[in-house]
């Protein structure tokens, strides 16, 4: 009887600050939902998603036959590459690292800077980017109407469409794919939607932490980020080699001065999965990454503890990877052209008409 | 009563034409098993394959932790990277063409020139390789040894091995993945099975022709192919596009003068989804291929029609392709090498040493 009076308080005491922490979290963020979602009201068709997987997978919508979507939004590996930056035709290598493909159908627009409104629109970029797929969209149209086996499933994906072999439909069943790339299920998540015991009590003083000190301030929602756009170094820019003087960010998208090294705030989702960090790839390390946006965003030195508990949290972050089963891809036809390696200032040394085919 | 009289001689001539044919390739070749075999004798755990699956597609095998064996070797290309011959790390080029893994558990030995006895050495090779994943094994040893979930699943897979994390052990369980990737139920292996309907008459027709113009002399048994070598050339030698005369195949490995331009037999399996062909990956259509096979090895000029009926029979040997779920990775730890992706002399631009982690 005694030790029970004696326990009271500090259970009572523990268990409303318990659900005040989840009520907290519960307003700032939203889990993840544990079927895709629809993609501008549209349903998302089993043929488009299969399409899009395909096409996901296919090497043969760069000029190489090299690159595929997933050679740097790899699906094994997070949905990320895991390089400072990407590396694309002719072994260039890119601007910025790329960001995960797992999740971004949450994101409030594409790219670091915000430029692609969507998933479909963004397709479009690396597909045509010459240091990375380097292809057009008018090759990409010759290469997948001349391999029968596409023919039929575009039609089966756009029924309605008089051409359903289209540089817009690549991008659309892409993207219907893409939005199939979810995580559920992250200990975060069964926390988000009411089992407290989803968290430890280390998690949990890291889910504070991280709403104290201010990261939940841009960090939130259903990607706890992806939804907005901040300045890098509101409060102290880091040094060049993490935020080099040249990628202004958002500035090269809307030419307003305000926007001179504004990035969108990249989703947090898996962050433990998906190093080195930053648009600039240069820091490996989520602990110096946590303590990087405490000086920079908050203008708080974060001491190693504070920096080690707000990492435990990240670590609940990760969800249920997806599971994806490969298709065998159907074979070209004669008239489909093929695939370029060489890099000239013309794209090619052996021109393709020459090619025995 | 008239009409089946007269009927009678040709039903009764073409039953035994197609039980001799039949019994012909009976004796020949045989089909591939619904069921992967056993290694040297032993038992392949699901642990193994595991093991091995993620070896396989995990680019962290190669420097630059951009290449890995599902690269030149893609699962949804029919193993196979459509390439002329391979491009591997900075983006050089091989120097011969890719052969695909699917039913190479069946070859005599493997590489074009056979200098691998089995799948276990030969996947030594590409792993080492500077134009390909251009690694060594002391560092891959680092790379796993630092990745703790590797570390566990090479403990379950290698349960008696007191150092579980070996390159031998790597190259174990990529063999004993690879060993699991078969393609059964082709046409031609349903027709092997007494289906006598499997094949149609011009496929039974282009059958009967790759046997009577001596094909099946060298690509006959399970892999219509891959268990032998011959001279490439030897009626006649084919231009030197298509035979480059510094590739003296076989001779590097036995240094024997016989075995000048001498290959292992390629396998026929999959033949349609594994272009361009040859070692030298120059030739793009299987009927030019076939055509080349007719003067270089059989002094026969075979006419048009010979041709596509080869062809038409050699469509059937496309096999049920593997059902490959992808495996989420995981994550690397504080202590493994990053990725090097310059090409230097020394091979790094910018010392490990002085990477952020």
């Amino acid at each position: 009887m005694k030790r029970l009076i004696f326990c009271l308080p500090f259970i009572v005491g523990n268990a409303w600050a318990a659900e005040e922490l989840m009520q907290k979290a519960q307003a700032l963020f939203k889990p993840i939902p544990t079927e895709p979602p629809s993609i501008r009201g549209a349903v998302l068709t089993p043929e488009k998603i299969e399409l899009g997987k395909m096409l996901y997978f296919d090497p043969r919508l760069s000029r190489s036959w090299l690159i595929s979507c997933n050679s740097c939004h790899n699906l094994v590996l997070g949905g990320v590459d895991l390089e400072e930056t990407s590396i694309g035709h002719g072994w260039q290598k890119g601007p910025r690292n790329a960001p995960t493909v797992l999740n971004s159908v949450f994101n409030v627009a594409q790219f670091w800077d915000g430029r692609a409104a969507d998933l479909q629109t963004q397709a479009k970029g690396p597909l045509q980017a010459s240091v990375e797929m380097n292809n057009t969209p008018e090759r990409l149209e010759k290469t997948l109407s001349t391999i029968p086996g596409y023919v039929e499933r575009f039609k089966q994906a756009f029924p309605d469409d008089p051409k359903p072999v289209s540089f817009d439909n690549v991008a659309k069943a892409i993207e219907a794919f893409e939005a199939t790339l979810i995580t559920p299920n992250s200990k975060f998540d069964r926390y988000l939607k009411g089992d407290d015991k989803a968290l430890n009590d280390a998690e949990k003083q890291g889910l504070a932490l991280f709403m104290d000190k201010g990261c939940s301030n841009c960090h939130n929602g259903i990607n706890i980020g992806g939804n907005g756009y901040f300045p890098f170094g509101v409060v102290e820019k880091p040094g060049s080699e993490i935020l080099p003087e040249k990628d202004k960010g958002r500035f090269t998208v809307t030419n307003t001065a305000s926007d001179e090294y504004v990035f969108k705030v990249p989703s947090l989702r898996n962050i433990a999965l998906t190093p080195p960090y930053f648009h600039s790839g240069q820091v490996w390390d989520l602990r110096q990454a946590v303590a990087i946006m405490g000086t920079a965003q908050l203008g708080a030195k974060l001491t190693d503890s504070e920096i080690d508990s707000v990492v435990t949290f990240l670590h609940t972050l990760t969800g249920d990877q997806p599971k994806v089963v490969l298709t065998s891809l159907p074979p070209h036809g004669k008239d489909t052209p093929l695939p370029i390696v060489e890099v000239t200032p013309e794209g090619t040394v052996k021109p393709e008409g020459t090619r025995t085919h």
